[in-house]
């Protein structure tokens, strides 16, 4: 297949296809900077294959040089900047790599790079190397790489996703037979172009040929403002984006070219969803991760309103299934990834005999055929016999006045042997005994959480997605208190 | 790939498939019939890989035996009710089919199809014989054989051309990132099921989950009050149909879900193009043909104001080239077939040795790099060592006042080696005399026809397609006496 970037700055050359603040780039001055700054690469003598870190930042040279290591054929290894420095040394040294490449914005301990012992730079040196102008590769195998990132690693060892050109192109195709496709779609990015969320709105506008409006991070503020001014028709968010956008709802609502929301990333309260449903807001729930590279289970803006809770149907053209007996959510086609980075072993234990591969969620569907997710496989809680998930329980005390996040977690109990236990965070100091009451009016007695430990803030991932075992230890501690 | 059909039966069943008349099927009800036709097939022997002749209408038992042959790997012959019966024969042996279907709605002489001494069945018959429920084919691989369609055969020996589900599908990605899709789609199809610019709209509905208004057949006034009171947001036409089309368009417009008409199927005249813009109705230029299974240059909605006349930029994940020095347009990607029916050497001769797809036709760029095509290579009239083009003569004179048609070949003559000879219809008599001076004022001298013969009718194939050779014949006719 034509390589993707030249196609586009040649047939769509004037087209919109990325603006940072104020800074426009048609696709003809897209493919130019993804040319300069492969041009320098190339003068650093990095070659086909070659494994190139980057720790990005939302900006336009992380934007452009994760697209310039694909088109010299190096496969770039995207770094979460959120992690610690041990963490991402650690990933840095499992992929192997030949440069670590570090966004400017970002402020990090440059004596531990030295640590290392691989060569580091900043994006704006890349962009100074003198080069003369490289040639880029013609065509995109479908079954090259295109993209690898590790899996945000809440529980065990950090795995990387090794992500092709095809998975992309599949999972772009899904998106737009489900979303449609604006012939001038806007598609505005505040999540990371190091997560899957991120990278797969750029992955789309190469192969859509479509406009990319880039936030450098995710602002109440900045982004209901652009969603009022600049004619962006579509924004992927996680449940705790949109539960802030719509705190600070402008009462002059979006502008008429917004189609509406792309909600992954997680579960999110009814209550959210219905007010969004009275402010006319669409939103699509989806469900994906890493592996699976971006939304493979959608609802569509025409049967998300009759929908609300359900992730949807398999988007195109994906297949979905549910294990006997456990209703583990399985997956098969083309945007499923192959392999973890060196470790073709551990993914093959992600997949079953037959071929599926296997989510780790648990699930269900309703008589229409839409699934549910009901939470992590690992992270079901087992009281007195009883499965629970601690989604089902957050879900309720989500809608709890003044809680901004709630996460339940199973912890040891010598006579149910697991019990719920609630971490959360809220705008005022809550009293236990009211909270374990209202759970007595909204659950079965034995999904009320046994503890409610108040914290001032919620430890979470650079995707927004909270750390579970950090709660667990959090428990831990707190119990021998 | 799963079975385009049970996808979207499956995870779109209430989603609205097909309009034709007064009936609705939504894709639940779209599968049942397609599956009652399937197996009835079934209880008939028809195995996986025969091949089997079908003469449709555009009816709604066409459109689900079509699909029916798909589902159980059985290869449809798509025959033309529009040749001749010795045309129509002719293919049937060729392509050595097992059965051959006739629509109900097709008046044939019955007794002939006895001469072909296959088994022939009228479409109602199929539908009536008992039959268990079939399981249909699970998976559609992209290299199985989808259609097979005789090439109009204007010139020359008819060649099947196999089309795979890897050519539609591609094609309908291409497609659809370049006109965009709405979450409503509803495309009308006026044009033979038989043809590649009515079976992709087909295509198009089980890739995308998209509905379509079949007609009957084209008629001015079923297609303008269809678009003025029907969703319709695309319809695909050939030069004429909109040419007459605008001559009666409705004082009140079309309604508003209308997005714009697909012209593919040759030339067309300016003067319809700029009544077009007047109007407010988007008209996006495409070319393709059966070889590349539908459109694969073609213009967008955003630039078809800009490139009045132009058949645009390739389509994903296309490439286009120009060969050195005759111009020839050539084309390589996903959706180019791979062989002619039992002639694969055929096809090989349409190749160039680095594998790219001789269209025959002749082009070249402007500066921006779209596309304009001249004609076809071996309608080329050499005139005293010039290079001319019937399409720019006839474009010319489609423009003089009460022209309705008008085609233009090369004839032999003593002097300049080849001649331009003009035919054409009207809607009164026209004066030879006068048509000259017009071409006088309009054209190179050299390209000035030197004859020009009145007709009453043009001959013309089912997809409205002139047809040159039958002009030939006259002119040696006419001259002879």
């Amino acid at each position: 297949m034509q390589n993707w970037l030249i196609k586009q700055a040649t047939t769509k050359p004037d087209k919109l296809a990325l603006i940072y603040q104020e800074q426009h780039f048609n696709f003809k001055e897209l493919f130019n900077k993804v040319r300069q700054a492969a041009s320098g690469l190339v003068a650093l003598k990095i070659e086909k294959n070659d494994r190139i870190a980057v720790l990005p930042s939302n900006t336009v040279n992380s934007y452009f040089v994760i697209l310039a290591l694909q088109q010299i054929g190096a496969l770039p290894v995207l770094l979460n900047y959120r992690l610690s420095w041990s963490e991402i040394s650690q990933q840095v040294k499992l992929a192997k790599v030949k440069l670590l490449l570090i966004d400017d914005d970002l402020q990090l301990n440059w004596s531990a790079t030295k640590l290392l012992k691989i060569t580091t730079l900043k994006l704006n040196q890349l962009f100074k190397v003198a080069a003369p102008k490289v040639t880029l590769k013609k065509e995109f195998a479908l079954n090259e790489v295109a993209s690898i990132m590790y899996t945000s690693g809440t529980t065990g060892q950090p795995r990387g996703v090794v992500q092709t050109f095809g998975n992309h192109f599949y999972s772009a195709i899904g998106s737009a037979f489900n979303l449609g496709l604006d012939p001038a779609e806007l598609w505005l990015c505040a999540l990371p172009l190091f997560h899957i969320s991120g990278l797969s709105i750029m992955m789309r506008s190469l192969i859509y040929g479509m406009g990319v409006l880039l936030l450098p991070h995710f602002s109440t503020v900045m982004v209901n403002k652009a969603l009022q001014t600049r004619p962006v028709t579509l924004m992927s968010v996680v449940p705790q984006m949109l539960q802030q956008l719509l705190r600070e709802f402008p009462a002059t609502g979006y502008q008429a070219r917004f189609r509406g929301f792309l909600l992954g990333g997680g579960p999110i309260d009814l209550a959210t969803l219905n007010q969004c449903r009275q402010l006319k807001l669409p939103v699509v729930q989806s469900y994906g991760m890493t592996e699976t590279c971006s939304q493979v289970v959608a609802l569509s803006f025409a049967d998300a309103p009759q929908h609300i809770g359900s992730v949807g149907q398999p988007l195109f053209p994906m297949q979905l299934r549910l294990s006997q007996p456990d209703a583990e959510i399985q997956l098969k086609g083309p945007n499923i990834v192959t392999t973890y980075l060196d470790d073709p072993g551990s993914f093959q234990r992600q997949m079953t005999a037959d071929g599926w591969f296997k989510t780790g969620d648990i699930g269900y569907f309703d008589q229409a055929g839409y699934l549910y997710v009901k939470g992590r496989k690992n992270e079901m809680i087992i009281s007195g016999g009883e499965n629970i998930f601690p989604q089902e329980i957050e879900k309720v005390y989500q809608n709890y006045g003044s809680i901004t996040e709630f996460a339940v977690i199973g912890v040891p109990d010598p006579q149910w042997g697991q019990v719920p236990c609630a971490f959360f965070t809220a705008n005022k100091r809550l009293n236990s005994k009211l909270l374990k009451a209202y759970g007595y009016q909204q659950l079965a007695h034995y999904k009320v959480p046994h503890y409610f430990y108040q914290l001032d803030q919620m430890p979470k991932t650079a995707s927004q997605k909270i750390i579970r075992p950090a709660l667990f230890k959090a428990f831990e501690k707190l119990k021998s208190c």
